[in-house]
């Protein structure tokens, strides 16, 4: 398999998307962007070994997975996903059947949303890499960021949690997401976990958070899990109590130290997945 | 070091650019276009032991190095970066210090380029993985492409070519780009070497080129590596005979079958870098 081969096969895959003017084939894409929008940018690295064991999942798992971080992100301000740039450099063990397979989950997932793969590079290396960036679209000034939650505002998970080893078919909640937008005052992924993510919200709002009830959990995922277990794909959001939003209470904003959590009544500190402990702490 | 620190780190680095709303520690960037541009992405690998080695160039160097390699490609559309993403997987070799002085470089050149970094991901790998996204603008419907070559056209080269193993201080030729917007018919990044290159550029055109004069060459650089040997960090461009532009005249492109190249009134088979044949053929 060479280079010019593989960008041949994913160019015969690649789909069309308003706005795209060129896709993959040339030094750069080309998108023109519609006025009255903003774009949000996210890109998410997805590792051999780290993110991803090659024994426990077949290619097209790990190729959804791969792009279903990146969306997640893109969920989380409320914004619709345009296009993708992946960045792939493949171990001597991933051959083109591998690599077909690979790229079959992540374009399914990628139509499921209507976005196109605009190009990417491929390289080589001992154990596979792949870097997803997403550009997704949202009406300007409306996206969601992390820095709105105010005291007085309920705050809410989409989902049940403690989900980072079970879930094989992420759905990030791009729908979800934009149903938020001009409702939630602030919204994030919830990727490393509950208590260091709402500690992160908390601090961006320059406010403090209690959780007062236990956080709906998927069957099997015990309380410690859906407390501090990354890679949930669900959103971590606040609205004020007049507001209707979808998704399940656990708790409020409240005045106080910036980034201080509460789970009934007991200080939760920090515990989800930092990358630079090497191990969940 | 753990992984608040260092975004802290970056945070407390990064410049801001005009439309750059939003940039690192939110779930995504935000970036609010201007009206009449399109925008054009790209994605470079840098990876240890592929591109660059821990042994031969300093942290500062391979910063650098890391953003001129996408930079090269947002010049060869003949287009201004604004912004870029940078994913890091750091091993363990890889102190604050290097990380620090790593940056160092790359800032370096993001501010000579009035660019920002807005943000990425970090996480860690048994080798030291880099994937660098730049997004930058240009004139609506204006970006060089690499398939406008007409037969009649003029090809040229914008510098010194067989550097790769010379330049450590690589400077994309981002404002050279810029002046052939409007002028060039065709125009590519010399990433893996002129006959490689120039036949994709010729594919993509639908036809054939000569060269009927040695291209210029570094001192030192042989004419074997002038030819075949990638990351000059160059550029390949085309314009018609009465439209002046600058950079060295190699040849023109002519009628004949696409991709097709002639060397001295011989044929150029395209043997530059491809990353899936493991080494240079």
């Amino acid at each position: 398999v060479n280079e010019r081969e593989l960008v041949a096969r994913l160019r015969a895959k690649a789909t069309s998307v308003p706005g795209l003017v060129l896709g993959i084939g040339d030094d750069c894409a080309i998108f023109r962007p519609r006025a009255g929008q903003d774009l949000v940018f996210t890109t998410d690295l997805f590792l051999e070994d780290i993110h991803f064991r090659r024994a426990s999942s077949t290619p097209e798992q790990a190729g959804r997975r791969a792009l279903a971080r990146s969306l997640s992100d893109i969920a989380a301000m409320g914004a619709s996903p345009r296009f993708c740039l992946v960045s792939l450099a493949l171990p001597a063990w991933a051959d083109t059947k591998w690599f077909d397979a690979f790229y079959r989950g992540l374009l399914q997932l990628a139509r499921e949303h209507r976005m196109a793969v605009a190009g990417g590079d491929l390289s080589h290396a001992e154990k596979l890499v792949c870097d997803v960036m997403i550009c997704g679209s949202v009406a300007k000034g409306k996206a969601l960021r992390r820095d709105g939650a105010a005291p007085g505002d309920v705050l809410y998970v989409s989902g049940p949690l403690g989900g980072w080893t079970h879930k094989e078919m992420p759905e990030p909640r791009i729908a979800l997401g934009r149903k938020l937008v001009g409702k939630a005052s602030a919204a994030m992924d919830l990727s490393d976990g509950l208590s260091l993510d709402l500690h992160r919200l908390c601090l961006a709002s320059g406010v403090a958070a209690k959780v007062d009830c236990e956080p709906p959990r998927l069957p099997g995922a015990t309380l410690e899990q859906a407390l501090h277990d990354g890679e949930d794909y669900e959103l971590l959001y606040t609205a004020p109590e007049n507001v209707s939003v979808p998704g399940f209470r656990i708790g409020s904003i409240v005045r106080g130290r910036p980034g201080r959590v509460s789970f009934l009544g007991k200080p939760l500190p920090p515990q989800g997945y930092d990358h630079f402990s090497r191990n969940r702490s």
